[in-house]
């Protein structure tokens, strides 16, 4: 079963030929023989963690931890608005911005480094993070990415020093996900040599987009290109929007979109266009250009693929959103659990009052989001890596961009989710303290909602990564008939409870009552973890695969495939979980200071193990774990949390997050104070014989 | 084993000695037979989920209605503040908030209608709602319920009229939940017959308190009452705070507690005190009084029952944050499926956009939304009733107290935390545009996040839910030893799994493969579906107490109760959900059109149903349904969902909310008309022949 795998899982995981030391002594020894004392290397691991681009992100965390960069919970959303692009202005004279652009235009080429700084400034204030993207991740991106040295050398420089505030127009009303479908237009002028922008109705208004309330000065309208009665497509054209007074140019109308949710720092409004024009070479041309009769070419002859590439760039979106959110599950959980070091409440007769992480509730609450984080702080380096490596050119095959949009549409829905979840939890965690604006979390949580479905919808993009999973499903299956199919997933399932490799061990023991210890010992091997995740993605696309091909033959696919819409979308997330495994365990094998591998190790155990936990339905029903072995899961989770919980605060402090970053009051040490001065005063009033006497004992 | 449950679930369960004619006609046909063309009486079912105090609501809900009532999204604090300030003054004005109070003070003695009345008022602003709560359900009830005649003739009627914005001065910065350890102390000084309130710490400072950052000009203080050098524990003292000019008094110092994340419409603040003295009688003595030689008496000897009573009126809180979460959930889904039901988005080849509630994924998130939310609003009906007997005296023995206590505690966490995942998903559902303040989600979300910590933090209450429960079964088996307790939970896994009445039949089939068909006909038994949520919250409870029992014996109790507190609050909320099984299957009795009856009682199914899919792998390790049974469940739900798809429009609608409830514009039928109006052009773009041709074809 194993060659099967690479083609199931689209992203190839390759099994670690070697294993670390630690893996052999584990695998060898039982539980009982960890070394239980090892201790996190604070420094060692902080820097660890900040991956390939540490200084870079050094420095725009510095910026980040800046007051003037801070938002100002309660400030009003005029006054919001205008302090961000007051600290656009600040990063343009950091520096900060430019590093992904060409060198000729001031740039640096450096793409990895350029989003992980951009990813750390949600620290500063998320409506700064998304203001610059729009600006420079989005307008002055597609300059770059869709225009040709023309369009650069008219309008990269005022782009890029924020002279031109600008709007990427692409989202419509009525079209967001399905940007093929977008209803504005842009129809070739033969007569004048001139594009007409024009919005047909109202579903057809551009909306939601950064910078068109107010500032912007022009946008990049994308538009279904229209020359000699044929529809080319989506393609982007440059179109200034309002003139030095900030009053529309003719023809332009907006709206604000007004006060929102969150991010009230950015400008979001509406544009519409009748019958705006714009000279011919205003249409971004690398991929799609019209001469001056009107006659349309490509270097790409497909119109499927030509739109894919000139969207391509908006992976740089989902790289960086994923990125940004795993900085505020840090952030969160650095808050939450120094304050669940410090604050106690309630006492068991007799004894002082318990602190609030040594409840098994808020361990439970709190642990396995730390774990989570960890692992999709491994997983994002991957990614950006991987971003890196194809938008510099150094591996941009086209199998290398179908692996980077499928890890970025896995991972982003992951942690922009993980990242509510975590704020929600830490916020009720801590309390009515918790939602107070000086503590933080619950503003930066309401920021990072939208996270969720812009940049591509979480559910959206969780069907793309599906449906690789189903093309790579199919390559390999492209001969078989049904009937192969079905003996295959059959047997599949047979042979993994039986006899597959790993999973063996588990299957064979489902009788076996009583041996929690060795279920636990299998449970901590890497290659068990891996089997279990593995084998869940496999099955599952393997039966949706076998009913599609079924329904396709009576021709109710397109039903087929709605009625497996949700099983689709837990694949994908499967996947994705399997990846971030991958991508832990790959980072595990790299951390050369034993005692934190040991406990990061625990850390990753966990992760797996939770995983696994909360889908332990699954592993039932299709007889991949016993009833048994599905116990030990929860027994073993609950060892590993108690053994983190010692840790959890290096866990968190090595996010390397400093008060100017965190902005709560309650991860000041404010909490521990007020708790040494409380029971201070307790212990005078005792020692003084002035303490009052409660009324039970004044009765005995 | 039917006799042990009514000990083992603390509110007695009564399985209704008649069954509906619905109910007999299921049980003999088969599923196919089920009247799948019945419709929902609209009219019918709107008015019976307004339940007993219909016409109540429907006053309250008018006044919510009114333009003057509603929240402005983006209105600063300053703003708010005031204008909510405003809106009690027009409570008062409407007569909606004095139903409660005594006759002899111009009150109704109405309790149920009271608060019924106040849920409704989460429909203009949660601000409002809650800052109305501080006024009349905590600050003059507590001048009502904790002081005596002379209290009420001084203090009640300018609390009742606004004359006086009062406080609720429980919470301190270093105790919350913990009420008993709070540390103000209120010390009786024999020589002037003075109260001396004194906060010792800066953790004693009161803290959260609405009204007390600016409107509050007095106080029910809640404080150590200490005499004769004896601490007889917290009671409550009515102190002046404020004088005209609204400058504190002497001795008394505060801060706001500034920007929330939510109710911005409140003045939260802090309060100390600096041996601030207030006459003898501002003690609210109804339970406790001292005479003027300092000597301590109380109506209630045991100084724990006496703090439980004092605290006993904290339940109308968390009886009306439960209606007021289940009125929120309401709102967010009749927003959420109107607009999935308008707008459109991808499309299969040649066919017209497809419905956002066409897709499976947008009917699995809202559907079972909707089902669990009218559990909640008959269960909320049942705790509403429930509460009214007890406070109106008309049942008000010590078991009924228990059973309001912990019906409240089970239910308030339920309802708190599925607002906040309904408004979430919702908002998610709704995309971009369930973002935009304009479309209400975003901002009504925030408001009611606090709602899940405060009036008794979630996990805290169903600690109480479960403590009551193992007091239940403690009190059922206080003679056995532990041996027949092992015993008798053995004997209780394997008689429910062999012949236990209702799973008998589940259990017989294990390994009877391909009774898919049967397997729902018997998940579609009610029988079935409260012996499967009846047994979880059993098992649960009965091997906690067995391993409780046995560290009692070696004084680790403490220390098992900690290990085991996850699996206590899990068990809590299991028996929360069987409470609301049991409230909406008790209310499908009385549904007299069948229609509705039928439909509502998919709604029940697909309640019951997916809360055992959420626990299935409990079901599976316990050997409670076998892989084939708890593959049904989720086939079956699967199926309930998609019947009840067509209906989902009627059973948000008859939550009988109007626009100016809802205030989402996306819920105003905006979308339909913008879908109408772009595929009107897109018609008369093809009939004029001018539509451009798509590439692809052009090219053929």
């Amino acid at each position: 079963m194993r060659s099967n795998r690479a083609y199931v899982v689209g992203i190839r995981h390759e099994r670690p030929h070697t294993m670390s030391i630690l893996d052999k002594v584990e695998t060898v020894n039982d539980v009982a023989t960890e070394n239980d004392a090892a201790m996190i290397d604070r420094a060692y691991l902080s820097r660890y963690l900040l991956g390939k681009w540490a200084d870079v992100r050094l420095v725009s965390r510095a910026l980040a931890g800046k007051p003037e960069m801070h938002n100002i919970p309660g400030l009003g959303m005029d006054e919001h608005r205008a302090r961000v692009l007051g600290q656009l202005k600040l990063l343009v004279e950091n520096g900060q911005v430019h590093r992904a652009f060409p060198a000729a235009y001031g740039g640096l080429d450096d793409h990895g480094g350029n989003l992980a700084a951009f990813q750390e400034l949600v620290a500063a204030d998320p409506s700064l993070q998304i203001k610059s993207g729009v600006q420079w991740g989005l307008f002055t991106a597609a300059i770059a990415h869709l225009g040709t040295k023309e369009h650069h050398d008219r309008f990269l420089p005022s782009a890029m020093s924020l002279e031109t505030p600008g709007i990427y127009a692409m989202t419509e009303t009525g079209h967001g996900s399905d940007v093929s479908s977008i209803a504005t237009t842009a129809t070739f002028d033969e007569a004048t040599g001139e594009w007409v922008i024009n919005t047909p109705f109202r579903g057809a208004w551009k909306d939601y987009l950064g910078n068109a309330a107010l500032h912007g000065k022009a946008a990049v309208v994308f538009a279904q290109l229209i020359t000699k009665g044929v529809n080319h497509g989506v393609h982007g054209f440059y179109v200034p929007i309002r003139d030095e007074n900030g009053s529309f140019l003719p023809g332009i109308g907006g709206e604000d979109d007004g006060y929102k949710g969150g991010l009230n720092g950015i400008d979001n409004g509406r544009l519409h266009f009748d019958h705006v024009r714009i000279p011919r070479n205003n249409l971004l041309n690398r991929y799609g250009d019209v001469d001056e009769n009107g006659n349309y070419t490509s270097p790409i002859a497909s119109p499927g693929r030509r739109f894919f590439t000139m969207l391509g760039t908006l992976v740089q979106g989902r790289v960086s959103l994923d990125g940004a959110c795993v900085n505020a599950s840090k952030i969160g959980l650095q808050i939450a659990v120094t304050y669940g070091n410090q604050r106690r409440q309630f006492s068991n007769p007799g004894q002082e009052e318990t602190v609030l992480l040594d409840y098994q509730r808020h361990q439970r609450r709190l642990i396995p989001l730390i774990a989570t984080t960890y692992a999709q702080t491994f997983s994002q380096e991957v990614l950006l890596e991987k971003f890196d490596a194809v938008f510099s050119g150094l591996d941009d095959s086209d199998a290398s961009r179908e692996d980077l949009e499928t890890m970025a549409a896995a991972f982003k829905p992951l942690s922009t989710w993980h990242a509510l979840k975590t704020l929600q939890d830490c916020r009720e965690a801590c309390g009515g303290q918790g939602f107070l604006a000086e503590n933080r979390l619950t503003l930066l949580r309401a920021d990072m909602d939208v996270y969720a479905t812009f940049e591509g919808d979480n559910n959206v993009l969780l069907q793309l990564v599906a449906k690789r999973l189903l093309t790579d499903y199919s390559r390999k299956f492209k001969d078989a008939d049904t009937g192969s199919l079905a003996r295959l997933v059959m047997e599949q399932v047979t042979e993994r409870a039986v006899t597959g490799s790993g999973l063996r061990r588990l299957g064979q023991n489902v009788h076996d009552l009583g041996s929690t210890a060795r279920s636990v010992k299998e449970l901590r091997d890497p290659d068990t973890q891996r089997d279990l995740l593995t084998d869940r993605v496999e099955t599952m696309i393997a039966n949706i695969a076998l009913e599609l091909r079924d329904a396709k033959k009576t021709g109710e696919e397109a039903e087929a495939f709605n009625r497996n819409q949700s099983a689709l979308i837990e694949a994908a997330i499967a996947h994705g979980h399997l990846l971030q495994w991958e991508a832990f365990t790959n980072a595990l094998d790299k951390i050369t200071d034993d005692g934190t591998r040991q406990v990061v190790t625990w850390v990753r155990d966990l992760f797996g193990l939770h995983v696994i936990e909360q889908n332990l339905s699954w592993y039932l029903i299709n007889g991949r774990l016993s009833a048994q072995r599905a116990s030990a899961v929860t027994a073993y989770v609950d060892r590993l949390i108690t053994r983190l919980r010692p840790h959890a605060q290096d866990l968190v402090d090595t996010f390397g997050y400093g008060q100017e970053h965190l902005r709560a009051e309650i991860s000041s040490g404010v909490e521990q104070e007020r708790q040494d001065e409380a029971r201070a005063y307790i212990a005078e009033l005792v020692r003084s014989g002035k303490a009052p006497i409660p009324e039970k004992s004044s009765r005995q």
